[in-house]
């Protein structure tokens, strides 16, 4: 608590949020005294949410003892001695890299879900941020597949970023983030300070090399296909309905013509085939077999109905997209069922 | 599948569900051939709830292969035999009990929170109805605690009846159970058979006589207080924000004149002191201490927020009910903390 308002500051290993509340009439009645105490912040959020004042007093009492009261509640909370809490250092750049917050929050949505879930390969569970000039390019993939969204930036950089931000640190910083406006980003060597309104919000860096993914994507593809995205969406979840390995989720994709087969096989609980009208823009015809989960979550991340499944064979990636926008990629890797 | 409509029968080793679909015009645009199979209900819920045209054609291939298919999905299943599936037999009483489905559910709400949550006693973790004349009286007790309510019924029975049916075999009837009317009530020896509008549910019974609990609740009290049902939830909320030990939430009630004091302290953490205005009808003292947990579960099962306590010393234990309205009362048992 100073005189200009209250600043709250949370830390974990990972991430740490400072935020400030303003001093200002309707929020703070009176502020008797400047003052620093650590308590623990799951008590502290239940007691607020549940009292039911409209104000509460708040007292520090000893340096330690933390009362906090109404008419007819009162909280005798111990507090630990701010001395004790780590010092954490949270400076800013001179120059931050400027991001509108809904499209942040559109990156994180778009590719957070593609990250790895296992720790074997750390690097995997973080999503990739590369900016050259205006160009911000970011990538999450499990090596099964791969998100990838780019955005211009107003500004240019003048340094080349490239770093990877652990994808759970991000989905925290998309869930306190609810405001409209700017966010900055402040990158430094080994973390990253993200700023926007009242709030800072720091995470580590992930170390190492992000593997290159620029050669994944095919630049020609022979089959290409047009399709409703959320009819092939509900084809894709009524083949899965009787797959018993509900990891893998593997289904059989058949093109011909203008019509797309896509089926799944379980002997001991039976098979399903399913039927849809696309519009084959090469006319082509392929049998390839992925994880219908992988492409659900993957159909999910668009916001216009129609996409273009676009793929080279039986064995290369499929990739999918809004009709020529190349800005937000899916690429999910097939599986070999022979 | 029957000339007069769709009979659909599910069970395990507790419950058994059958109902009934009407051949109706609306529901059934033709039935080719009478039939039964047997399959995995699980696929068949998923199947129906994804499919996304009205109408859908069952056929069964082989008397085991059974197609599910529309214009453009066709599911394979695998079925069972019929003649491997168990005889289930859901005979009919000549005389069930009758009660409103309504006040039934309600039963099952206001007493199903309070029965044991371990196996040790068997008989605990059922709900026990007895019936005498008109009066039906259910009981659920882990013995820490005691849920009771009594309804009138509109006719006598002939035999006294005094049952106990698992509680989580009641909570899913309550699930299945949404509409209104009449529900019949078959008793058997071993089991129980629930019957209303095309749906007949049957449950084992617990083996065993339910404990005697008549006398558990006192007829006279020396204390005896008025209070706000909703004023004093919020109370023993915030009372036990800071308890550690969740699973027992121990608070202390002070009475003292027409004021209430609830506390809770936490060495480590820190301690609350709750204050709140009731009516005292006896004017009497008391200390006494329980869970704030099973006082909450309680208090949620009245409607009125005018709720009486009712207590007779630290060691005895406390009632609850709506003012001088004994249909339903919760007891709990104090704790001791010295």
């Amino acid at each position: 608590m100073k005189e200009d308002g209250l600043y709250l500051t949370g830390s974990d290993s990972d991430i740490t949020i400072k935020t400030f509340l303003k001093n200002d009439k309707e929020i703070f009645e009176s502020i008797e005294k400047e003052g620093t105490i650590v308590i623990q912040g799951k008590y502290i959020l239940d007691i607020i949410r549940k009292l039911d004042s409209e104000f509460v007093n708040i007292e520090v009492i000893d340096g330690l003892k933390t009362l906090i009261w109404t008419e007819t509640s009162e909280f005798n909370l111990n507090g630990i001695d701010p001395k004790e809490y780590p010092n954490i250092d949270l400076e800013e750049n001179k120059s931050p890299v400027v991001i509108d917050i809904d499209v942040f929050k559109n990156i994180i949505s778009q590719t957070s879900f593609a990250v790895s879930k296992e720790e074997v390969r750390p690097l995997l569970t973080g999503i990739n941020i590369k900016i050259e000039n205006n160009k911000m390019e970011c990538i999450a993939t499990d090596s099964y597949r791969l998100a990838k969204k780019i955005v211009e930036l107003d500004k240019k950089v003048e340094n080349l970023v490239n770093i990877t931000i652990p994808g759970k640190n991000l989905l925290e910083l998309d869930r306190v983030m609810h405001e409209e406006g700017n966010l900055e980003i402040h990158i430094f060597n080994n973390k990253v300070l993200f700023k926007f309104n009242d709030m800072l919000f720091q995470t580590r860096i992930l170390n190492g090399t992000y593997p290159d993914t620029s050669k994944l994507i095919p630049e020609d593809f022979a089959i290409d296909f047009t399709a409703s995205r959320t009819k092939f969406y509900s084809v894709l979840d009524r083949a899965s309905i009787l797959i018993n390995d509900k990891d893998k989720n593997i289904v059989k994709l058949e093109v011909k013509g203008n019509d797309i087969t896509v089926s799944s096989n379980s002997p001991e609980i039976g098979k399903v085939e399913e039927n849809m009208d696309v519009q084959n823009n090469k006319d082509s015809k392929l049998n390839i077999s992925f994880s219908s989960k992988y492409m659900m979550e993957a159909l999910k991340v668009f916001t216009s109905d129609e996409i273009e499944l676009l793929m080279n064979g039986e064995v290369n990636p499929i990739i999918i997209r809004e009709i020529g926008n190349d800005n937000v990629i899916q690429l999910i890797l097939p599986i070999k069922t022979y």
